[in-house]
């Protein structure tokens, strides 16, 4: 079942080797099928270059019971399963320890917006969450994961800001198909680098980008008005 | 039309990714013709492994307008035409968002020379601009993006320090042809991170390199004694 | 003698140079054999290109003995041979002067466990031994750095944190098996990458993750209660 | 004439591209014959793919005068010529920009011995040069460079020290031929680098290693009762 999307989130998980997004099996990639009543995800701990399509481990997003595949899915997948369930809008999950994306997770700091390859993809600071409570860690510790992203998202739109830090731990970006997401994971860690050393240089680590340069370059690239690229406008 | 400088602009957005200068489609490499009244541009987000001569774009200097080609250009275009039209001894202009001159950029600093790498291709700190009005970034917001520029260097001489920073934004970079553009977008970048590393060490950021030494290794290679390289002198 | 021995400590030599932990022969991978009689050694300063099985060195674990192999084994030897005779539940041991890990060794600090990458791999700070007095580096030196490496796990339990930094020196890692040994030596070059630059940019240099996060993560890949991977539980 | 040497020569210096101590045509490597009558090195400003043997220039030490070669030979070469004949112990000199080294260079930072990688290769600090005077510049500017490393090394001894850094531009290594001087360059880089980052994790950045260490492991690879690679003692 779900072929062309095993054969997707296959591919999409390689990629994050081929970006250097991970070091040995660190990273696992998720996509969701239309109805969203299944999601696809990479089985646990299999080196990468043994990754192929029908590896990928299929689980039902209602129950979380696997509906096909031999291998147990990631560990990560309570996690994958939390944000489809409450992220209505998202097809696809990526998470990695990707190092500079990972630093501001350890030091509990979300990524502030300071220039405009930040805004081309992020209307705003890249949130970090909580930390977890102890009960959260000892009990159902993957679905709490989602649910303190969901939280931190109570007032932020998934959509225009498509990743997330977990506290002490990595990254989660999101998108509209496995390989966008992927593309976000890739843009979030140099855009993670350019603000860690921003603020190392800076003697007011404080300082955000102006708000209204912030909106132009997200708009140029999203919505209705967008422009850059081969879309022509009416 | 303009058959030739579309290679050289094609191959010169390649090099791009070679030198490693961008992810994605993050740049833009120009080129004029010889009587400027044309300007080839790489298309708009079209993937660097698609790229070809063909797909280059070219633009009217005097009107902006497509004079051929079927894709968009780049949407940085009116901030190119803008540079060729006021900075006359140009004829190639590059756009990247290259690490570590666009964390300068992000800082809102220009990147003073503090070693004879600096002094042999600037002669002099490479300015960043002022950030820009919101009804700058509002209108014409690429066009002003050129503005800026020229603005800053009312009193400075584009031929001798051949790069900018665009505040909280990145690089420009240009030269007497569009390898040659490329090549100051790679030294600038090199430049970027020995000076940021420099003054994270040292206890007086402020502090620049001697003068002297500056225009020793500047005159070194540029202008009428120029002695570096295979161009014997008398 | 042990052929397949030999030729596990070959590759897990060679491998050093694939995940970049050295430059030119600045490392060294043992493995003992399951009797715990002898180890076999990479030869002291041979280029990497010219590594072979048959070129390693078996030594006698008791007297430290040269029992096979034409070549000298690595001047770490006697260190190696110290950590066996007194870590009874490892099988092999990398030394590198890896970069990150070197600096924290240089600067004489252990590696604080700042987030969850750590924990899936050291239960704990990955600790740097004392400064070794005058007298132990004028006399057996290399035995003598095996010593401080043991004395400094004196309450530490080298299965559950299989890496130490050697003050001024750089770290050694251990493992079951050679290839495992040199996995611990990756992550914690990785793992020290990602404290240094957390370390900087915190305004709060001595905090470390939560307690219980730690436990989760470290139990979560280790013990009876495992459950990442392929293993499943009953 | 030399043909050997040039060879040699032509190798060294195509192996600071392999590596990646340069950019584009930064650097350069010369060696001496054994009679000491003449210096072969790079031509100036030539790319490193058209770089061969044959095109390497023959200069005589004594008068500085071109024996043979069609090219111009690096600028640099006055440098080169002046060590030759003031360090007689030395067959080969490399010059580079390479990044760390440039770095301390920038700040006109020696670099400390803070660990056994350096003291393996270095005895002691690595040394920067004084600024030079206007009069030193504006003169005979390559040759003045000569003049203030071996100024720099009145008291410290160039075979144990085999490097310098010149203020403001970059280092100079050397070596008993052009390989072992080009490994020296690429162990200076390697030292610089953690030497750059002990300094930024250090709260007290002026400590250095423990002489006694430092005394044991450049011992340990030098002198007569070096025991480090395959020459067995006694």
């Amino acid at each position: 079942m779900l072929e062309q999307l095993k054969e997707e989130v296959c591919e999409a998980n390689l990629l994050l080797e081929h970006y250097r997004l991970i070091t040995f099996t660190w990273g696992n990639v998720s996509a969701v099928d239309p109805k969203r009543e299944y999601m696809v995800i990479k089985p646990s701990g299999v080196p990468y270059e043994e990754l192929t399509p029908d590896k990928m481990v299929v689980v039902e997003l209602k129950t979380g019971k696997i509906a096909e595949g031999s291998y147990n899915p990631s560990s990560d997948t309570p996690t994958h399963r939390y944000l489809y369930n409450h992220f209505a809008e998202i097809q696809a999950v990526v998470h990695t320890h990707s190092r500079w994306a990972t630093i501001f997770a350890q030091a509990g700091r979300g990524i502030p917006a300071l220039g405009t390859t930040h805004a081309d993809y992020f209307h705003g600071e890249i949130p970090c969450t909580r930390e977890m409570e102890n009960a959260e860690i000892e009990t159902a510790y993957e679905e709490e994961t989602g649910k303190v992203i969901v939280e931190r998202f109570a007032s932020l739109d998934p959509l225009s800001i498509p990743a997330v830090l977990v506290h002490s731990h990595g990254p989660f970006t999101w998108g509209s198909h496995a390989k966008k997401a992927v593309e976000n994971a890739v843009v979030l860690e140099e855009v993670a680098n350019m603000a860690y050393h921003t603020l190392l240089l800076e003697q007011h680590p404080k300082r955000t980008m102006d708000q209204v340069l912030l909106d132009k370059h997200y708009l140029r690239k999203h919505g209705k008005n967008a422009y850059y690229g081969q879309k022509r406008q009416g």
